[in-house]
């Protein structure tokens, strides 16, 4: 799962003339959710999110304070396109879950972010719908997360993968088995209108 | 280099009261310059922006048309907190190129954007200032580009890497031995006002 954080003044969605929500300073979170991601994605984007520090402290010392030590709002938008690959300069969503699992597992992102926080101060878009993000940067502020299954950061991922690992093999009796395996094999190349965001006219092309 | 793309239906810059710049339709780009960068991410990532196509065409087919296709406007805001690395959750900025020799690098790709495009199209931020950066996200439509040589892709890394420890071998003789240990320590504690956007208060924590 990639997600891209930018540290708010004020940040609101719109959809036609419709406001579906705001929130005053915080984080704006734009998820791009990739057919691999499993729980796992899901647990440490979740406390990513909410422990990151990139504000100040009461004394103004920068980089400090999480957006929970504040108690800031969070708005969430589902972005499917950050799951891009460029065929030349064509982006191809294929590696973006199919809409019809990335909802309930987008719902379940908010839920999680929610329990693990405030419910009120967790807002949402509209999935799938098509939609106006406005966001007041602040600073600007963006940090580009990946969560541990992800394939970018490479002198974190094989860090995290081992204390992954660790932790996994302490959950494994649980019940919540439902692995990477499982998850690949939910990709399929037949779900164009799939995914939130945008016109959700994705690219059919797929490389061999 | 890393470059965040946002799709706008309008997007502007303010430093305290002062609007820097605004454009209508067409891209924000937040670039995040690493200390590994050199002309060739600046080609790949000029080349990029211009001709990803994020546009529909003249018909409404979606991922159809570029930014220069459209001929429409592009706002750059040099973004160096992209360029982080998660210590904990505390974010890290040593892997951003200095701001010293950022902010030419910088100049160089809007120069780059200018020649390229249509310089009156190409708009900027103010390159280390605090900002309130207006991101009006059409869609929302939001893609993460990352130059070849960037430092997340490992299948890169390791070749980059060993480049760059050639590089600073070489250049471990000259006057400017501002390799990655100097360029390390000029991004301190003691540095506020360093590089673009935000509180420039940059970690000074580094791993051994």
């Amino acid at each position: 799962m990639k997600a891209i954080i930018q540290r708010v003044t004020t940040a609101s969605v719109t959809a036609g003339e419709e406001q579906i929500s705001s929130i005053g300073r915080g984080l704006c979170v734009l998820f791009g959710i990739s057919v691999a991601d499993t729980q796992k994605d899901v647990d440490y984007m979740v406390r990513k999110i909410l422990n990151l520090r990139v504000f100040e402290d009461e004394n103004g010392r920068a980089w400090s304070h999480s957006v929970m030590d504040r108690e800031l709002e969070v708005l969430c938008v589902s972005q499917f396109t950050l799951q891009c690959i460029l065929k030349g300069n064509k982006p191809d969503f294929h590696s973006a879950m199919p809409a019809e699992q990335a909802q309930p597992f987008y719902n379940n992102i908010l839920e999680q972010l929610r329990q693990a926080y405030k419910p009120e101060l967790i807002k949402d878009g509209q999935f799938g719908a098509y939609m106006q993000v406005h966001i007041q940067n602040d600073g600007p502020v963006t940090i580009q997360l990946e969560s541990p299954t992800g394939p970018t950061d490479p002198r974190l991922l094989s860090k995290q993968e081992k204390q992954q690992q660790r932790k996994e093999k302490t959950r494994s009796k649980g019940p919540s088995e439902s692995s990477r395996e499982k998850g690949a094999s939910r990709r399929s190349k037949a779900d164009p209108g799939a995914s939130s965001g945008a016109e959700g006219d994705v690219s059919s092309e797929r490389e061999p």
